[in-house]
C-alpha cells in the first residue's frame, strides 16, 4: 500500500456540502432544444406542463439562465441524511491494474435505494409536498428510481405508484418489497389499470414491458387524477439539475486536496448521474476555465449515443408526452432480454445530448461481459459490488488507466460510481456461470426503431 | 428539523481511528471460562488450537491480560477502505417518537458484506496469509458473515469454503451470489463432502441445517487438508477482539463532541457486534470510571440470554470442537422456521455470557412482528432498510427512547446498527403480507435442547 497524503475517502463536512444547485445550461452557449408540444409543435409552456409536473419543477425544467439555483434547506437536511458521499481514491485498483494513473471515484451507493437516485427523489417530492399535492406516480425499471421515490415519499407522507417494467416486477422481487416497506404501491407494467396499458396489452399481449410503456402508465394515472402529478427519474433538465450535487461534492472535494482530473467518465442511461457528476467541470470548460475530456458510456445492447439520431423523438412508447431532441433509438426500442440491470432507456437526456452534439463529450459502448469482468475485478481489490449500470464506467476507467500504463502517463480519471449491485444478482449469476450473453442490436434492428421516430420537420 | 451543533453523521477522520484493539478481558475481575478440551476437561492450549485455527488468533483468543493489541499496520489499510463508520445521530426517530431521549446509532452497514462482520473477516484473513495458509472454511447462516470472509479473502488472495446453512443456501441464492463473485466456493450444509454431514444426513435426511451443523462440517473440512485453518465470525474471544473497533470508534465520536451514553443497546446473536460495541464502554465501568446500563436483544425464538443454561457446552451440533462456557440452549437447538434473519446460535460469546452472569448487562428478548414493525418505521424515517439482526436493536432502542417520554427522562441512547436488510427481503415481504409468525419455544423445546447438553461436571 502506498504511502500517500490522500486518504482513500473524502468526506466534506456537512457545512461543506452544497446549498446551491448548478445548472449547466446556463453556461451552455447554444441551449438544448426545448420541450414541444406534439399536436403544435410549438414550446412547450408552464401552463401546458403543469397538469403533469409539479409547478417549481416545471419552472427548473424551463430554466436555462440562472447557473445557480438554492437548494431549500429542508432539501438541504434530508441530503445530510446520507450525504455527503465519498469521494474515494481507488489505490488498490490503481495497484491491480499497475497503472501510473490516479483513479477516484464519487460512490453514490451509500443509501437505502442503492444509487444516485436519491438526490433527484428528494427533491422532487419535497416539491409536490410544498405544492399541497397528495401523491406522485412514476416507472421504474431497474428499480433504483423507484425505491429512491418511495423512501422520499416516506420522508414527506405522499403517496406513491410505481409501475414497475413488468420482467424487473417478476426478476426482482425484492426491490418491489423494498419499495412496499417504504409504503409505495408497486403495479407491473404494462398493466389493466389504465387505458394505454390496456390498450398496449390488447396490441402485445406477451410483452414484458418497457420503461416507456411504463411512462406512459404512469403519467396517465397521474393526469387522470386530483392532486397528483408525475415524476421522473432521469433525462429531463430538472433532474440533471438536481443531480449536480455529485459533481458540486466532486469537485469540492477534489479542490480541498488540490487534484485535477483529466478524464471524467460516467454511465448514461437517461443521463441523470452522468449530466449530474460533469456538469460543474462542463460548466468549467463552457466557461473557457479548463478543458476535461468526458467519456459517456453505454451498454453495446442500448447505443442511443452511439448508434442514435439526433431527433425529437416522444418520451414514451404510448406517445402521450411531449416531445424531446434527444440521441434516441426510437420510442418503441427495446433492448434484448439479454441486457442486464438499467441504462435501457430508449433515449438520452437533451442536456447531454446537446453537450455530445456540440463535441463536447465523447461516448463510448461496451459490451456486457467486458462489464461484468471490470465489476468482478472492481469487486474484489475496492470490496464494492457495483451495480450494472456502474460497472460500465468502471470499463471505461480501466481501458483509461490501461491506456495511460501503456503511454506511460500519469492522468488523473474520476468515475462516477452510482450504485450497488444488490439487487441484480442474477445477472452476477449468470456471469459466475459462465453464461452471460452479449447481444448486439443489428442495423435491421436499429431501422425498427427509428421507424417509430414521429414524421415531423426536424430541424428545429 | 432541530437546530443543532452535533451532525447527523460524525465520521472520524482516517487518522483518528484505533490503531489498536481493545481487549476487555484484561479488565474484568473474573474471567471468561477457557475453553475445554471434551476428551480431558482440561483448558485447551495453543498446541491443542492451533491445528484449529491461525496461530496468531489462538494467542489472541487465550490472552486474558493484554487490554490493547496492535491492529497492524496491512488491516488497518484495509479498515480505511470501509471505515471509519458513521455514528449518527437519529434526529428523525427522535422526532417522530416524541421522546426527550437523545439517540445515536453506529451503523455498520456501509460495505458490501452488509454488516460488522468484515472487520473480524479483514483480520482473521489476514492472519492466516501471513501463517502461509492456502486457504480457510467456514460456515455461515444468514450470509453476512460468508460474505465478508469471501471479501477478505478475495483481498488477500486466500481459498474460501463457505459451509452455509442449507435453508439459507436455498432462500437467499443472492447472497451465495455475491460470495461466488468475490471468489468463494458456497457449499450447502449439511452436505456429503464431509464425514460428519454425511452422518447427520443420515440420522435427519430431511433437516434443513443448522450453524451448529455447518460449523461442525466446516472444522472438518480445515484440520483434513493441509494448509487450511478454520475461521469462525462470532462468539470467540478473538473476534469480540478485532469488532472492538466498533465501540472504540463511537467512543472515540461521542468523546469528540462531549456526548455521554447513558444507555448502550445491541443485538446479540453470538455476541460479536454487541460485545465490540460495548466493550470501551464496559471498560470504563469495569475500572470504576463510568456507570452505564447494557442491554443485550436477542429474538425470542432463540432466547440463549433470557432462557439458556449457563454451562459448558459445545460450539457445533457434531461435538468436534471444544467446550465453551457460556448462556446455552444445547448445541442441538434449532429455531423455528419462522424465524427470521441470524441471531440463531444456540449459545452465545463467553465473554458476553460472563458479564451478563456478573449482573453487568441486562438482555431482553424481542417478538419478530415487533421487530419488524421498528424496521418499518426505522426504514421510513432515517432511511436505512435495517437487516432483521439490526430491528432488534432498534426495538429496544425504541422502547427505552418512548419510556424516557413516559418518564420525561433526557438520556442519551447508543445502539449498534449492524447491518442492511437488503438480502432479508423474504422476510419483509412475509411482514409486508402480514403474514409473520412468532413462535416462541416452549419449555417442553428447551428441555429437549438442554436434553444435549454434555454431562459433565458443571462447577468450572
Amino acid at each position: 500500500m502506498k504511502k500517500n497524503e490522500i486518504p482513500y475517502k473524502i468526506y466534506l463536512d456537512e457545512q461543506e456540502m452544497p446549498k446551491q444547485w448548478y445548472n449547466v445550461r446556463a453556461d451552455m452557449k447554444k441551449k438544448p432544444a426545448p420541450l414541444l408540444n406534439p399536436a403544435t409543435l410549438e414550446p412547450m409552456t408552464v401552463e401546458e406542463l403543469a397538469p403533469v409536473f409539479c409547478r417549481e419543477l416545471v419552472e427548473q425544467e424551463l430554466d436555462n439562465t440562472n447557473a445557480y439555483i438554492d437548494i431549500p434547506q429542508e432539501i438541504q437536511d434530508y441530503y445530510r441524511m446520507y450525504r455527503p458521499s465519498p469521494l474515494v481514491r481507488a489505490y488498490r485498483l490503481e495497484e491491480k491494474l499497475q497503472t501510473p494513473a490516479k483513479i477516484y471515484y464519487k460512490f453514490e451507493g451509500n443509501n437505502t435505494s442503492g444509487s444516485h437516485k436519491l438526490n433527484s427523489a428528494i427533491a422532487q417530492a419535497y416539491y409536490a409536498k410544498k405544492q399541497g399535492l397528495t401523491g406522485v406516480t412514476t416507472e421504474t425499471g431497474a428499480g433504483q428510481w423507484g425505491t429512491a421515490l418511495s423512501m422520499a415519499c416516506a420522508y414527506f407522507g405522499l403517496d406513491c405508484d410505481v409501475y414497475m417494467v413488468k420482467v424487473s416486477y417478476e426478476q426482482k422481487p425484492f426491490r418491489r418489497e423494498v419499495m412496499r416497506t417504504y409504503g409505495a404501491k408497486v403495479t407491473p407494467s404494462p398493466s389493466m389499470t389504465t387505458e394505454v396499458g390496456k390498450k398496449i396489452l390488447a396490441e402485445h399481449p406477451d410483452t414484458t414491458g418497457s420503461l416507456g410503456c411504463a411512462i406512459s402508465e404512469a403519467v396517465e394515472s397521474a393526469v387522470s387524477r386530483e392532486g397528483y402529478r408525475y415524476v421522473l427519474g432521469s433525462v429531463l433538465n430538472q433532474v440533471l439539475l438536481h443531480q449536480s450535487v455529485i459533481g458540486l461534492e466532486a469537485k469540492a472535494a477534489m479542490d480541498k486536496y488540490g487534484v485535477i482530473a483529466d478524464v471524467i467518465i460516467g454511465c448514461a442511461g437517461g443521463g441523470s448521474n452522468l449530466g449530474g457528476l460533469i456538469s460543474p467541470f462542463m460548466g468549467e470548460m463552457l466557461r473557457g476555465e479548463r478543458d476535461y475530456r468526458f467519456i459517456a458510456v453505454e451498454p453495446a445492447s442500448c447505443p442511443s449515443l452511439t448508434r442514435g439520431k439526433y431527433v425529437y423523438d416522444f418520451c414514451d412508447t404510448g406517445m402521450v408526452t411531449p416531445l424531446a431532441k434527444m440521441y434516441t433509438l426510437g420510442s418503441g426500442f427495446i433492448p434484448s432480454a439479454n441486457h442486464a440491470g438499467g441504462l435501457r432507456y430508449h433515449g438520452m437526456s437533451p442536456v447531454v445530448s446537446e453537450l455530445f452534439h456540440q463535441g463536447l463529450m465523447e461516448a463510448r459502448s461496451v459490451e456486457q461481459t467486458a462489464v461484468f469482468e471490470a465489476a468482478e475485478m472492481f469487486a474484489r481489490v475496492e470490496g464494492i459490488l457495483p451495480a450494472p449500470e456502474s460497472a460500465h464506467a468502471i470499463r471505461v476507467a480501466m481501458d483509461e488507466a490501461l491506456h495511460c500504463k501503456e503511454k506511460g502517463e500519469e492522468k488523473t480519471i474520476l468515475f462516477g460510481l452510482t450504485g450497488t449491485g444488490y439487487f441484480d444478482m442474477l445477472a452476477y449469476e449468470k456471469f459466475n456461470d459462465g453464461i452471460m450473453n452479449d447481444y448486439i442490436p443489428t442495423d435491421e434492428d436499429l431501422e425498427q426503431g427509428f421507424a417509430g421516430i414521429p414524421n415531423i420537420p426536424q430541424n428545429q
